[in-house]
């Protein structure tokens, strides 16, 4: 297909996977760089000595020296999210077992759609699914059993996706014609904590329901929904004339890793006939471990869950599995009946999985994360949850000991720790003062410093860690994904807050 | 996180790699098995000496030996899509360029979605989105600009979800108010060929509006759309109080790979203000040739475009541009602002493309094809286009050389043919008279003759094809992807085809 032959491929290639390789077995830790930062004019100019970044007319082919420094400035240049410093994300330190899945999905390069071309595909990801409903209380026949060609749910790309099969779902039992005759124009809500992911607005716009659809409801002090308001939100929003559709239960809120009450959301969904929905995109991963799986007690009466395994856990992105209590009910929500590829009379169709997704075809997610599992078994699962939580708890003990250097401002005891960094002279701060007209002043200095703290870690590529307002001031979210994570990194980033943070606030004005 | 020490983990990731690159860089061909063909209980056995399939209670973790055992047996008894005799889909022969940029992409393991975790990939899809946009004239700034934060599209997981976001896009433009108030209730039509995929339905489904809102447009022999019925069409569902919202052209059908004719799909749409999708998936790819570009004559006029990457053009599973001449329609159709995630203050925030999606974090799709367009540039990327027309061309020339044993049924002269083979007996057989009521019992004996065909193939293992009704008869449908086809395999799988069809003709009840 080029000047290239087969054999200057397989050289090529063959150069390229070590570089690769060099990077994933041996990660960068400690003092190495968590990120280059470089302005996108400066990322241009860096790739301009080998491939260059655009392809503009008539683009050539790229001898092999110069593809190779385009992959190692590829490396160079890409943030470093297996760094143990990388506190940026709800995912971090991807499992080296799941990368190598991964790179076996790839080489096999097929869909999953049909047994034909995916045969062993279709039996992990029945495998995994298995595991996963079995792990959240969701019955079937058992992780120990066959796999089974009618897997409890399916995998795809991110939780946003696996959102809109799960309210399309609801809607669908409300409304058996919906797929022919299209939504009714019943009102109705999708109730969702204040605290919740955005993509619950989001799924209802592209559903076609609107934002306004969409009922925030009130959560306690830590991000939790609150039972009784969640109650009367659907009392009043029953007032107006909507029909509670579906109500969203988050396992685990982005910001402050809330996990709201599964039980309380069961009673009221089933008192009222609406979809439960549980987001576990983060905290799902709680069930991994027997010390932490209580905080999804009542996970087992949803009648869906979405669980991303690339964050926790440390599969790839992306590895979102949906899990569905009767998912038969995905052949008459989304089959099709194609015949050029779902062909009646071919062996054994009846485990061809594309007939029963929106989007027919789809990568091999589920391959890397039971590969990963089978390294690791169920206790290495359990023991990544419990590292991140020992590591999150030894953070509360360097915050707690910080003579209000580290002032939390949300904890709920799991993975994540939410704070502020106090000036010395600020010492000890009230945060409830920031919010008095007379702490103002100080709030909004403090807002602007945290973007500064930010832009120092990556300037000197020494840390990465989020922030985002609270009560109206930036604050940090400290995030333990990684089991890299070391008590040596967690406290070289509080260090780094506190000498950046003085630096910085003097600066300010 | 398990017994296993870092160096353990190294030392089984080079063992595990070291076995996945001997498969990408020696791919099977010629006689190699395309399959190894076992009923699901036949995989599950097969794993049972090494992991095991399931995730049982107590899943354990396995040691180095018995995993790279399991990795072999998913090489083994997974389909060889790289296999030149693997013609059973609409992709084939992945580059393994693309499959080291693919690898690449899950080493750094980040999510497309801000700047700051994925500095590189932002440009590297808004490089790629400006020089497939400057192929389909969709104007801009013109390949050689530098990267720009607002390129004209966006990469997504598959074409099923890229039209989801051109329906709602279409949806947007007519109702500015949709993301918050929902879709009104007035009633739409989408109109798509007879012969295009089936996910227009899949969409309109999962979007609100039903499959009754498609409208399935007449085509011509060779199943491309015909613009009179196109208007007839719309006169017609207008009357019944139907919008015109949008018609999906299609560029390459499934089955036939017709074309539709842009320039006048387009001319229709701007005389009823409805939005233009091009369904590309397949057929976009030809753009990448001078010789074949003109199939996409008038593709400019087009509001939106999916161009599956992953079809003709090698890159892994999968790489689905969505292109959009009026980009900017993104931001006001899916922002959110999370201000956890794209914070106002922070540095380069213009690049980030998470708040212009649905989904916020993607994979970096984009990244695999980068880097094998680099390394094959313009001409190599063409040269994929031509000798698959050269190999489909050879086919041609084979099947009308055959005496009657091939009869083709519909071919539009670009990279697949459609065609019957007729046992000796019934030769010449003219197709026609196997709609009449005295070739019925023939034409049910030859249409359960395809599947028996392509059992014997798969038992076997010496090709792939796939079947599919066409004018109440299983045909065959012969691809041509991999650039690794020659006429050799051409006529092994011609060949096959007839030695398995007089077989399996003689044993036909």
């Amino acid at each position: 297909m080029s000047a290239m032959t087969a054999g200057d491929d397989a050289a090529l290639v063959e150069r390229l996977v070590a570089t690769i390789l060099d990077h994933v077995v041996d990660p960068p830790s400690g003092d190495d760089p968590v990120v280059r930062f470089a302005a996108p004019g400066d990322l241009v100019t860096a790739f301009d000595a080998s491939v260059g970044l655009a392809l503009g007319d008539d683009a050539p082919a790229h001898g092999a020296d110069r593809v190779e420094a385009a992959v190692a400035a590829v490396l160079h240049h890409s943030v470093q999210t297996t760094h143990p410093r990388f506190m940026n994300q709800n995912y971090a330190g991807a499992d080296p077992v799941a990368v190598v899945g991964d790179w076996l999905g790839a080489a096999l390069n097929t869909a999953s759609s049909t047994y034909e071309i995916a045969p062993v595909f279709h039996l992990v990801e029945s495998a995994v699914l298995a595991k996963l409903a079995h792990l959240a209380g969701f019955g079937g026949p058992g992780a120990d059993a066959p796999p089974s060609p009618f897997p409890p749910g399916l995998f795809c790309p991110g939780g946003s996706i696996a959102l809109l099969y799960a309210l399309q779902l609801a809607r669908h039992r409300r409304q058996p014609d919906l797929v022919r005759s299209g939504a009714t124009a019943e009102p109705v809500a999708v109730f969702v904590s204040a605290s919740g992911h955005y993509g619950a607005g989001k799924a209802a716009a592209l559903l076609g329901l609107g934002t306004d659809a969409v009922v925030e409801v009130a959560t306690d002090a830590d991000g939790a929904m609150r039972p009784d308001a969640l109650r009367e939100a659907i009392a009043a929003s029953a007032a107006e004339g909507r029909t509670p559709l579906a109500v969203i239960a988050t396992s685990g809120t982005t910001v402050t890793c809330a996990f709201d009450p599964l039980d309380a959301v069961a009673d009221a969904c089933a008192e009222h006939g609406a979809w439960m929905h549980v987001d576990g995109c983060y905290g799902a991963s709680a069930l991994f471990s027997p010390d932490h799986r209580q905080r999804l007690a009542g996970v087992e009466r949803a009648d869906s869950m979405v669980w991303n395994l690339h964050k926790m856990m440390g599969a790839t992105q992306q590895c979102t599995a949906l899990l569905l209590r009767e998912p038969e009910r995905l052949v008459a929500c989304f089959s099709s009946g194609a015949d050029y590829l779902f062909q009646p009379d071919k062996q054994f169709g009846e485990w061809d999985s594309g007939d029963r997704t929106y989007q027919c075809g789809r990568r091999v997610d589920a391959l890397k994360f039971w590969l990963a599992w089978k390294v690791r078994g169920d206790a290495g699962l359990a023991a990544r949850i419990d590292h991140a939580v020992a590591m999150a708890d030894f953070a509360r003990m360097v915050v707690g000991a910080s003579d209000g250097a580290f002032v939390p401002l949300v904890d709920t005891g799991f993975t994540n720790l939410v704070f502020l960094w106090v000036p010395e002279a600020l010492r000890p701060l009230d945060p409830a003062w920031l919010a008095t007209p007379e702490g103002a002043a100080t709030r909004d200095r403090l807002h602007r410093l945290a973007p500064r703290i930010k832009a120092r870690m990556q300037r000197e590529g020494t840390a990465m860690l989020g922030y985002q307002p609270v009560h109206g001031v930036n604050c940090f979210r400290l995030l333990v994904m990684n089991p890299a994570v070391s008590p040596d990194d967690v406290e070289a980033i509080l260090g780094l807050i506190d000498r950046y943070g003085t630096e910085e606030w003097a600066d300010l004005d």
